[in-house]
């Protein structure tokens, strides 16, 4: 996010792109003054800028003035590669453990130091997550994420050992403890929370394995599943996870970044 | 689509966003000769532009050269009111349909002529169809589409009968049937068809209508099933479509577009 000073030395593209960078999952619907601010761009420059990205389709205007993200950008996203070969291909198989479970399915990769949710399935009786499409969560604190960290470089490792935060009471901070869940994970093959993201529920997750031609197989994804706390048959699910995952590597195998 | 002849006079805006304009579902990675081309932008201009693109993360570059839409487009897209209040508040009503039907599920939203398909559950055991996420086709050959056209403005209506594209050998492209199996609709408050976008496949739809606090329901969307055509119980499932269609209805009618 660009910060609240006017910086004249900016190109012009640089300029529209903090424009539409104003806009997140908090702020879905802006003023012209709040993107004027949240850019940094003077109030005339914005007004241009908002003209012509309204104009292409990149952002519409409200009956109420406000600007939101427009039909173009979603039609643009949709053919990012997160979408187009991996949630488009990995959809029926999370169909397939939610029609088996009724809970909620979740597929994440890993950006960074967090667990990005490519992918969910929520039925209306499901336990209610925190996560939906395009979140972000802690590494260390999630199902899906304990998976993904135990495939990860030593380097981001360390990066999240070094701090990692508290969502509830029950999140395990302790470097050590989080190291040799690790282990646990990488030898028993899947990860389980209790109330480490979100109070009320539990999760358990298993690695999307994809093999390459040259090199190995690689985790590419992790599958996860929520249930309410009180449920006490978690490890009963991770062979459906599995099945499901070993399904999802398959598909992904036969895709272009793996061939 | 930009057409192919450079233009000195376009904002750098404008080129910017003509660059990401050269990308769509038919061509969604592209090489820098490619994105000059089909963007009118000269070489070393759409090469700067690309590394600007690049660097904020609307595009990215992969192994073998090409660019593709980045993940910061498709966060940003993930923020459009198609998604944010219509895709993600109807998933779970397409659920339920999926899962009283094995069958595919699509909502669909009028786009000038086109029916818009906002959001799709399939599982693998169900039939075969054309229309994915994202997805736009004709308005008089598809289920969700005559729902759609069955509801929209004399204009719309008259510019679809004026030139109504042929998909199949069994696409009704007569003005005048097209204009009372629209009559039909609305009487009967659902549509039908048989082959008529693709060979195999049958579809029923119904619409999603929303109730406001002024000037009556408008029909927001349009809620359909795709069937193999052997099977010969398609208005059985009009029910069933219709309870979740009025599900959705009354979610959609609680939030600031309706309200």
């Amino acid at each position: 996010m660009a910060g609240g000073s006017t910086s004249p030395g900016r190109s012009v593209t640089a300029r529209a792109l903090a424009v539409l960078d104003a806009f997140d999952a908090d702020s879905p619907r802006l003023t012209l003054t709040e993107i004027a601010g949240r850019s940094g761009t003077p109030l005339t420059t914005a007004h241009r800028l908002l003209a012509e990205l309204t104009a292409w389709g990149a952002l519409s205007r409200r009956a109420d003035g406000r600007y939101e993200i427009g039909r173009k950008l979603w039609d643009l996203g949709l053919l990012a590669p997160v979408q187009l070969e991996l949630r488009q291909l990995a959809a029926p198989f999370l169909l397939d453990v939610h029609t088996a479970t009724r809970d909620t399915v979740h597929l994440a990769v890993r950006e960074g130091t967090q667990a990005l949710y490519v992918e969910r399935i929520s039925g209306r009786e499901s336990v209610p997550v925190v996560s939906q499409v395009g979140s972000r969560l802690p590494l260390h604190a999630t199902g899906v994420g304990k998976v993904l960290l135990a495939s990860a470089p030593d380097e981001v490792v360390a990066q999240v050992l070094a701090a990692p935060e508290r969502a509830t009471p029950y999140t395990v901070v302790d470097p050590a403890r989080i190291s040799r869940e690790l282990a646990d994970v990488r030898r028993r093959g899947w990860a389980r929370t209790a109330e480490e993201m979100s109070l009320g529920t539990a999760s358990v997750a298993v690695p999307v394995r994809v093999e390459r031609a040259e090199g190995g197989p690689v985790v590419a994804a992790a599958l996860g599943i929520v249930v309410p706390t009180h449920r006490r048959d978690l490890a009963r699910l991770v062979p459906v996870l599995e099945v499901a995952a070993r399904g999802i590597g398959r598909a992904l195998a036969r895709t272009t970044p793996f061939r």
